[in-house]
């Protein structure tokens, strides 16, 4: 399995549930501003859409999307799934808020030349953050087990310090919490940041 | 089971998967301004986020977010999932892909107050739909076979008319197929479309 990334990017997301799962695979860095991986192959031939992540799977088949390979990976191991008839779907629901209600706002208040574009995408993301605040069932999203879903959030909590976006109380304490599994540490030392 | 829906908005999508897995349901319009439905309710207090779809499932339950409703919806009529061991998987891939890169847009697109990131957005959503005309597989998106990430497909093709998004021809042929359908029409006369 091959893991194609960019430090610090949304693929540190499934960066870190793999590692979570504990599945054997291969980082290769993708330089998204020419689409070139860190071996100079073309990542479009990879990914036409050119973004990252992009898994490979053993049999060659290449998923894209986090609400996808997050979910595939959950469902490699079991334990990153949300108890419950519903637990799979939660995980999913919880993944498409974090995808395009999150994530996509973050590049609008990053990229966007426009200034009122900006504090539209900053304002948006402090309310969802709040909401995301009172979500939190425990130590994690859903309750005292670590989900695929929180892989994102913590990515998305952790963009919040780097880029000045206001965070509630619990989500910051949320963030302690994750920052310090074994698995999340690996992760960020491997993509350089611990 | 209830849809909360606004006509000609992205509900649409699992307001046709409904019709199309034939499931009983009440449809529930909401007046996303006021954030107000059809009956004086207030919504948020269906969706604290403040926008549809919701589904509110016999049991009770809430369910947001179109990649997570429509993955649900499919799961109810199986044959609204596509064929294969990663079927499910490649169903909620091109729901997030829907979803972020091609709904968040249209959004950026039609409501940003910035004529530059108006053309950004539809430079990014003329991009995507050459690109997914590249991933029809037959009828549909999958292949022969209608699945719950065309009720979605169909939706964004079908704003493409409405605000002057140039479409490729395989997605206009794609959409007149669609469009054709008795579950598809039944849902547009609802919505007071046809």
């Amino acid at each position: 399995m091959k893991l194609y990334h960019t430090p610090g990017a949304c693929s540190q997301a499934p960066h870190i549930a793999l590692n979570e799962a504990g599945l054997s695979f291969d980082r290769i860095k993708v330089d998204i501003p020419t689409r070139t991986t860190e071996t100079g192959g073309d990542f479009t031939e990879i990914n036409p859409k050119g973004y990252v992540p992009a898994l490979v799977l053993d049999g060659g088949e290449v998923l894209t999307e986090n609400v996808a390979i997050l979910s595939w990976i959950a469902e490699q191991k079991p334990d990153l799934i949300p108890d419950g008839t519903l637990g799979r779907i939660r995980m999913i629901e919880a993944l498409g808020f974090l995808t395009e209600e999150v994530h996509k706002p973050f590049l609008g208040f990053m990229f966007m030349p426009s200034d009122e574009v900006k504090a539209i995408n900053r304002q948006a993301l402090e309310e969802r953050f709040n909401y995301l605040a009172g979500q939190i069932k425990g130590d994690y999203l859903f309750g005292d087990r670590f989900s695929a879903a929180d892989a994102m959030l913590f990515v998305m909590v952790n963009w919040c310090f780097g880029f000045g976006i206001e965070l509630p109380p619990a989500l910051a304490a949320y963030h302690a919490r994750v920052a310090a599994r074994p698995a999340v540490q690996a992760t960020l030392k491997a993509e350089g940041f611990a």
